[in-house]
């Protein structure tokens, strides 16, 4: 189902405004998408938030991890996921993410004092992040969580299903780009008279 | 300056990406767009994080911040702004925005436990978020924060330069959504070579 087309629509030279409610319809549906396509349920994805793992595990846990996923991605057999990577430097790649975790994760704001808002969605618009892609990347990430032993069980499967989610989230996201904003106005004035 | 259209392609049918380090620049660019377009250099946009208001403030100023500025913006006499928000019941508008601002401000994850990801450039994409949109919420938020007694002077200033920047970061993210992602495949491998 493609509500984006439905969407508010501003038509700027006639200064109305077709409202529609499927605007936030839209969002809801990629939180749900988010949730239905990762099995994991918006509870489990932010139990994250139920723990300061970043007072827990420590800077150090989150750069063993950024580096050691960052490795494996690096190194992927598999040319196709690699090459998502290929213009990036590594070391900046490891830097933008574990900035991120340790943000997100209850530390102090690193990413944003560097790059401002998270801005999750559009910060992945130039990538295609396809469910495949999404799986590969758990893969990988999954493999490095269960490589760095600093990190406990609890805070592993805390974080997987955040990764899980968030995976998905963002394959939802990516939907969005393929869709055209744009709708003629004829046909937005007609759903707004029925 | 365009950028985005010489950004990271993927062919999925060739199983290979183009990488281009403009890609990065992009993001680094809408970042540079908000602090030059609102006058509001990154440190001090961030700097609502050198304190938790939400400690400060509590809950109710953040309800009532959020009650004063939607009630202005649903009876606002500009029809065009007004219009912008028709599509949302006015409650929900109040919630979702204090929501938002206690949990970025150093209160508990009340958005994203509703909602998920702020991802506010995407969430922001049905609408058409203008300069001159951006200046209309600007000035109903001064006049909002301006007759909320409960905020403090400080407080004031650190969210304005906030609220200052985060505008003028959705401008920047809203031009996005105009600019084509998908580029042709030889003209991105032509870059490859060059």
């Amino acid at each position: 189902m493609c509500v984006v087309k439905e969407c508010c629509i501003h038509d700027l030279h006639h200064s109305t405004v077709v409202s529609v409610k499927t605007c936030r319809l839209k969002m809801q549906s990629l939180q749900q998408k988010a949730s239905d396509w990762s099995g994991v349920p918006t509870d489990d994805a932010f139990a994250i938030d139920d723990t300061n793992l970043f007072q827990k595990m420590g800077l150090q846990s989150f750069v063993n991890l950024s580096t050691n996923f960052y490795n494996r991605v690096y190194d992927d057999e598999e040319e196709w996921f690699r090459l998502i990577f290929a213009s990036s430097e590594k070391e900046n790649a490891i830097q933008n993410q574990y900035e991120f975790f340790v943000q997100r994760m209850g530390g102090p704001p690193l990413f944003t004092q560097r790059r401002g808002h998270p801005a999750l969605i559009a910060r992945h618009r130039p990538f295609p992040v396809t469910h495949q892609a999404a799986e590969r990347w758990l893969h990988h990430m999954q493999q490095a969580l269960d490589s760095t032993p600093d990190i406990d069980d609890d805070s592993k499967t805390k974080m997987m299903n955040f990764f899980r989610h968030t995976a998905y989230f963002l394959v939802a996201g990516d939907e969005l780009k393929n869709q055209n904003q744009q709708i003629p106005f004829k046909h937005a004035a007609k759903r707004d008279d029925s």
